[in-house]
């Protein structure tokens, strides 16, 4: 194995598409506790209050939900300039934008199933209002005791039709690193998690039954335990929040999880942060086969058929 | 800033001395949950259930309590001699040797304290024996069900008559990154915490105020949640196990602690693992201030007098 | 209404049979915790670490699984005299027997599906021997963080082929409140929950559907949190012990329950503790209908078949 | 030990004196979760969200912080007549009142130390208005994901000049059972723990050193887990709420502490709830030395000197 490539330093945030821009916002603001930090145009930015960085959730009004696009900060500008010749070799590049707010210029490319993505350096660390400072100076942001209090912005999951080609294009344009993966008895590469830190998996890649390209299975918030997570399953209950599966634990990465459906009709997941790191620079992938995955979640959980369907934008399923 | 150095993946293990061999042993396997991967001569090699690696833990039996040494892993063979020839210059190296039960040749070198230190990069991957063998194949190790269940190794606290001296020393051999610290009213730095890693610190300095060198203050195995360490204090107490101080919340990188000794008289700490991540790669270090430390832990808990003078092997305090 | 009787203090102990006695209690000692306090004949005698009595699980061998007896414990004697004229007055009695290790005289009796059942007063207080003393004089024993560590007896639930005689039974016979129960569209009582104390429920009795007469369902013991249950999903993976359902969170009494079947066949369950009291002496029963029911558990969780099914003695299901 | 008597069913509510009523207020809605049920001169009404009665705190603007009183509500209008006549022979009535916002005519007495305190029976149960309704109808309020989320009343801490009158007083005209008490070397009772319920403690007495009758050491409102008590003293830290002394666990009832000052003056605290029920029906008080006292808390914390002297309305300290 060779030397792992450090350039990216951590997922940074992602743009959701949402049809019902002002709902969604008050299911991220209320529901889950985060704070919106700014508004452009027809965006709005949201934060969760361990976020270092100014905005970790862009939603923009769209006619559709799904992905609009994520964002890898890298840890350097020579090492973003180095992703950069590296993905402009690989034929990959769109190109330099102007940047967003809370976030200097970014390069733009997408992967071979179509995801846009970005990379960029310059950002701006949040600054709170007065009502907003932490307690401890070593905190973003006061914790907001409301709703499910989301920590941080933790990984995605894209729908791919060719998960090998998705999973290929984060190592080799990005340095990730694969973690844990399923693999068919027809060989055919069914999902794959990839890593660019100490986190067991930044992004996920699964395979999307209907043929589509590009389209968004879900992203996820951290919160530090399980017990969070099941108080979150709780606040949905009260809410008239649909939860689609969970809670349960996964077997692959033993993420603690909870799905639900936001008002734009994007899937997004509360999972537990941190516990499980990958520390070993030389982690062998874990392989699952066809006949493990039957077996259903950690705990027994039969996975639910929508799990397997419903990505945003939605298709019609054949 | 510079480009951080990526040499270092992570710590690896440390060797504990302690006058009662057979009754450490029993501590870290009864009450901590640990488990015993090997012996060799006068020494215990032991493991949490989270540890990739054979063995974490090493004791030795000694006149003494204290540190025998602490050993970081390496991200390659390349990197691994990269920091050798770093360290060589440094003039802090003391040579190779043959590597120990679970790992390969390490090199050994000294802090400006006189902390005895390795590098190395060969290791052994844990092989479970069948009644050990976990049920989730992404796990090192069946989880234990006994006593304190710790997790992992996640990080040691050294005593210092020199803090500055020592912290540059982590920096610039190991390419460590500085993530908070204590500065005196004074000028003089009191406490630093650095990382290799995504993890907030994996190593702490703090400052001895007996002037002795090259002491342990404290070292620290993770648990997942702030409950299993409430649950650790119950069972310190049904199990006469001296509390020091905690279940409490440091101020300093909001750890949730709890410090007992074990039996040969060296303090050891439980800690919740992993919630609170650096991934910024610009991250500033926070400086507390003298003022800010006299307002106590962060929930107003005032800081123990032995806390500040208690240190293994222990001296005669003046 | 009436004002409550006050007879029955709580539910005190239940025998349960199997046919594989030493995997039984290898099961609840070494998975559950439990502390074995006796043996006498073909029965081992079991405890939580915070029952207050010697035994509160009575293990039996026998050729099929089932429920040997369950038993409440009185008041004073004049409360079990009173009880016992009730109940030899609706014709239920069976009669005195001397009492069993760890209790005084019992009055035996059944209700009207054959369940039987005993109330007594003069029990033995646990005394711990010197190695399982509590560290706090106000616990009948130590904790002893060992697999699930279950803390006491909570609640058993009957199968029983009508379920409003048996409802009607324990009302009349003890003086047990009805505090939840379903209601079928046909006006059928699907189920119903009765306590004799604070907690919401002691007994629970669900619908027969194979006609079959006195029955066990399963029975409960509890632990503090719902974290804990999670732990103990995760013990019952590494054990190999097979979880029919959860951890998810029932609508009906919002109890957090974790289903398994113990090795003699039974259904067991460990459940959350007492944070939900009844302490309201009007309080009105919680009518379910059937399409409530058909909603699921709290979190949207199907209910599985088996649930619905199986129950010991085991029958040929039609 | 005769027969336990049975009139009184649960602490019902108490009544709170506060010389800043809205800042008090918002302490109770905003940082503790509570929900405002009712306005009425210059009292607020507060309710936790799992109450089954419309109000279980009133904040009554005042000079100084302090006990209005306290209520309990009977188990039947004949109980609370039954206890009414006890109540009047012992010389401690006052005589009846027409009520108050939530619950019908309430029967007014004083025990030895002049503590006000109520009995009554009729009651108003919690409508929730639309946008309060439970998703789950076994609930009693949507819960609300706000702050601490407090869930129901729990008990009080009564400072008393003689506890011993105060404690006979609470078992003779109320039929309380003794649970735990301190009993100093010189025979005087230090505190008592007394309970009507399967709760371990309903009020708790405290001697007063300062020698003063009829003051409030604190009151104390349930949530379910420790967990969520480290939360509180996180929220609190974040809102510049004063931590008197906690999280923790006291030794005598093993309860998860934590207390701060509400704005009034009067010191709160918050617990986990229920797991420790009492279930004997002869259970036998648990006696506490000095010396036992002297170890402090469960794990070893030193109580505090305020916790010893402070309580409201305050008193010039000897």
């Amino acid at each position: 194995m060779s030397e792992p490539i450090n350039d990216i330093a951590h997922l940074g945030h992602l743009e959701l598409y949402t049809p019902k821009l002002e709902e969604s916002v008050r299911f991220f603001v209320n529901i889950w506790g985060m704070t919106e930090s700014g508004r452009k145009g027809e965006s709005v930015y949201l934060r969760g209050w361990d976020d270092y960085e100014r905005a970790t959730l862009k939603l923009t009004a769209a006619k559709q939900p799904g992905l609009g696009h994520f964002a890898f900060r890298c840890w350097s500008k020579q090492a973003l300039e180095r992703r950069v010749k590296v993905i402009e070799a690989m034929g990959a590049g769109i190109g330099w934008n102007d940047g967003d707010l809370g976030h200097g210029p970014a390069y733009v490319f997408q992967n071979p199933d179509g995801h846009r993505m970005e990379v960029y350096y310059e950002t701006e660390w949040y600054q709170p209002p007065p009502e907003l400072k932490p307690a401890l100076k070593n905190q973003a942001q006061k914790f907001p005791g409301r709703g499910v209090n989301v920590r941080r912005l933790d990984h995605l999951n894209l729908l791919a039709s060719d998960v090998s080609a998705v999973r290929k294009f984060m190592e080799d344009a990005l340095g990730m690193r694969l973690t844990e993966q399923i693999v068919l008895d027809s060989g055919v590469e069914a999902g794959s998690w990839v890593t660019c830190c100490n986190k067991s998996y930044d992004v996920a890649i699964a395979r999307d039954h209907t043929g589509s390209r590009g389209r968004l299975h879900h992203f996820t918030f951290a919160v530090d335990t399980r017990e969070e997570i099941l108080r979150a399953a709780d606040i949905y209950l009260e809410n008239g929040v649909f939860i689609e599966t969970g809670p349960h634990k996964h077997a692959i990465q033993q993420t603690f999880f909870l799905y639900c459906y936001e008002p734009g009709g994007n899937r997004v997941e509360v999972a537990n942060a941190g516990a499980r790191l990958i520390l070993a620079p030389d982690w062998k992938p874990i392989v699952w086969t066809e006949t493990e995955r039957k077996k259903g979640q950690a705990w027994g959980l039969k996975t639910v058929e929508t799990f397997h369907t419903y990505g945003t934008p939605p298709v019609e399923h054949k």
